[in-house]
């Protein structure tokens, strides 16, 4: 089964690098679905390729077997993710390239979801292909995080955002926070927010800064969902976040008028009781992961975007800071209230890169290989 | 007189480069004098080479010419800023390359005093010397900024060292800061602090952490000189600032017995009037700069730092910023009460560099160049 991934040669690694390429052409719009790319390689020549491009339509290795045709027959077919082996709103995989005369399967990994990983190997494995996983699994695990911590954590990968001054403040004392980074980051951020399935914020922003919380300036075929802890549901109908259906409001306010003029507005109102005082943030994820979503953003005021960091939920930061200082007692990016340095937190850096005058640091807190431990523990 | 810097050839731009380069060697001792590199060279090779090591001693052009002998006959000599012409503690550097015969003199720019700039040059041109100047002034400007600016502006360079989180804290609320950046980092910050000539703090400092101000773990041949605002002279006779001589602290408190006790420890006194409550800042950097003090580096909490930033008197900013969170309320880079976005402070980036895990953002609030456009106006 599943080789040694020293066994692979340069001529997978760059087929499969192919394949990771070309899942990114579905990164805003294959959700709830993750992001696959497959290559068919014959004879050293690539005969197919294909990409999910949306729930509902061909999976990539269908896009790549019909591109292939008879020449998918003794083939090797690369995947960023185990074939499918379960009839879902399209045929198993497995069986298509099965039926193709595929002599060859290598994964980048393996199905995330711990009650059916191996399958689409293993039946490919008990007709007599050959199969392998794990080539380039970091990329295919980074490229899909959202819909393997869904699968694996019943919960959503979590990305917050934050756009600070040198000095770490995100506003002024007053609230005024436009702009503290250039034109080049916050397009950036608008490309992030496409690929989100959800904009998750707190009622302080929508009280404070009544933000629209959709993608613009970027072309999308769907807006993310936008989601606002509200629980006192102080949510005015008149926010400018209500003018584009797919708001969500999660709440512990019983106030049916309310309520009523909120849905009149088109928001869905969801109820949670209160824990100490907070929404339980973990329970806004675990709906959120229930309605199919991967890939959560928070874009949230020091208050939420603390308690999320301090519940240990937040897997990601993507941190713009602009070289300008704006001083104390401007706004922070997080209340943490830390008793001691021990205590400080500390992501792992993976990338700084500069957009126009500012610089982005792209940080993990939840390293994606951690992720499969999640699913080991869970299988 | 000085040529167009166009006219300088690439074998000009190379040896002025050295000059500046062995000038470098001098960046922990010249002090008050200025760092100061010469290269003669006769036929397409160097024949002598020197750079002013401490006050007293010998300038560069001296030590160039000595190992030059009868071969700066004819010679051309690249020095990183103009030959004096006025009797100090040498003679004129002007005579004595006058004396050897160098036929061509090329200065990185010129002698930064408004009372004596160009005489060095024209003294020389008036004897038949070809001169020019202007030759990677940039780079001669950046290596002696803190003297050029004690003289154009009477007052020290003032560099701003912050050592915070991601989100800009530089301690816990509780004060505690030990260690916010690394090894690496903290090495470099003793550098900076070597080649200060002088280092300012507040009192908030001095009685929350008891530094010593000092240089560590990096030989030098004379620490910095201590120096405190500390309005109502609260330094504390047992502070560690103490151990050494060398402390100066600024005060406008009369009482005679606590004078008494920090001048027994070594510590010098200085009286000055209180403007709003603060010690005023202006004069304090201007007495440092007649005591001869050209590079001043200040390291203090938010309140010092933000009233040296708004009263427009930090030139330099040293950012070392760990990849770490700290969230609020931790202790912040400055205090600064910005009203309007349009008042955040915008030093200019000249270099990011990574120290370890850390990331060092080098800004500038003076462009070097308007050391000069202050000359300009004093003249």
């Amino acid at each position: 089964m599943p080789v040694n991934a020293a066994e692979f040669t340069a001529q997978d690694h760059g087929y499969m690098q192919r394949a990771i390429d070309i899942a990114a052409l579905g990164l805003y719009t294959t959700t709830p679905n993750p992001r696959v790319g497959c290559v068919i390689v014959r004879d050293g020549h690539v005969v197919g390729e294909g990409w999910h491009a949306r729930a509902g339509e061909p999976h990539a290795e269908v896009h790549a077997l019909r591109q292939a045709g008879e020449l998918a027959r003794g083939a090797t077919a690369y995947v960023t993710l185990e074939p499918c082996s379960h009839h879902g709103r399209t045929p198993p995989c497995a069986d298509a390239l099965l039926a193709a005369g595929v002599a060859r399967v290598i994964a980048a990994m393996r199905d995330p979801n711990p009650l059916v990983a191996g399958r689409g190997l293993a039946r490919l494995a008990a007709a007599g292909v050959a199969v392998a996983s794990g080539l380039l699994q970091a990329q295919a695990l980074a490229q899909n995080a959202g819909f393997i911590s869904r699968m694996v954590r019943q919960r959503p990968w979590l990305r917050l955002k934050t756009a600070c001054s040198l000095d770490g403040r995100t506003a002024l004392a007053n609230g005024e926070s436009k702009w503290i980074t250039g034109a080049a980051a916050r397009a950036d951020v608008q490309r992030w927010r496409a690929r989100s399935c959800a904009m998750l914020t707190g009622i302080g922003t929508v009280l404070a800064d009544d933000p629209q919380l959709t993608v613009r300036d970027f072309p999308v075929e769907r807006q993310p969902l936008r989601v606002v802890l509200d629980r006192e549901l102080r949510t005015p109908p008149s926010a400018k976040l209500l003018a584009m259906p797919g708001v969500l409001l999660f709440t512990a306010a019983q106030d049916a008028t309310r309520q009523a003029a909120l849905r009149e507005r088109g928001a869905e109102i969801v109820m949670l009781p209160v824990a100490g005082n907070r929404l339980p943030l973990a329970m806004v994820l675990a709906a959120l992961a229930q309605r199919g979503c991967n890939e959560v953003m928070l874009e949230a005021g020091a208050t939420l975007a603390g308690s999320a960091l301090r519940a240990g939920l937040v897997d990601e930061l993507l941190l713009y800071q602009a070289p300008v200082l704006l001083g104390d007692p401007g706004r922070g990016v997080a209340s943490l209230e830390l008793a001691s340095m021990q205590d400080k937190l500390v992501p792992r850096v993976i990338e700084r890169r500069m957009l126009g005058d500012d610089l982005r640091t792209h940080m993990l807190f939840t390293p994606y290989e951690h992720l499969l431990a999640s699913a080991k523990e869970a299988a």
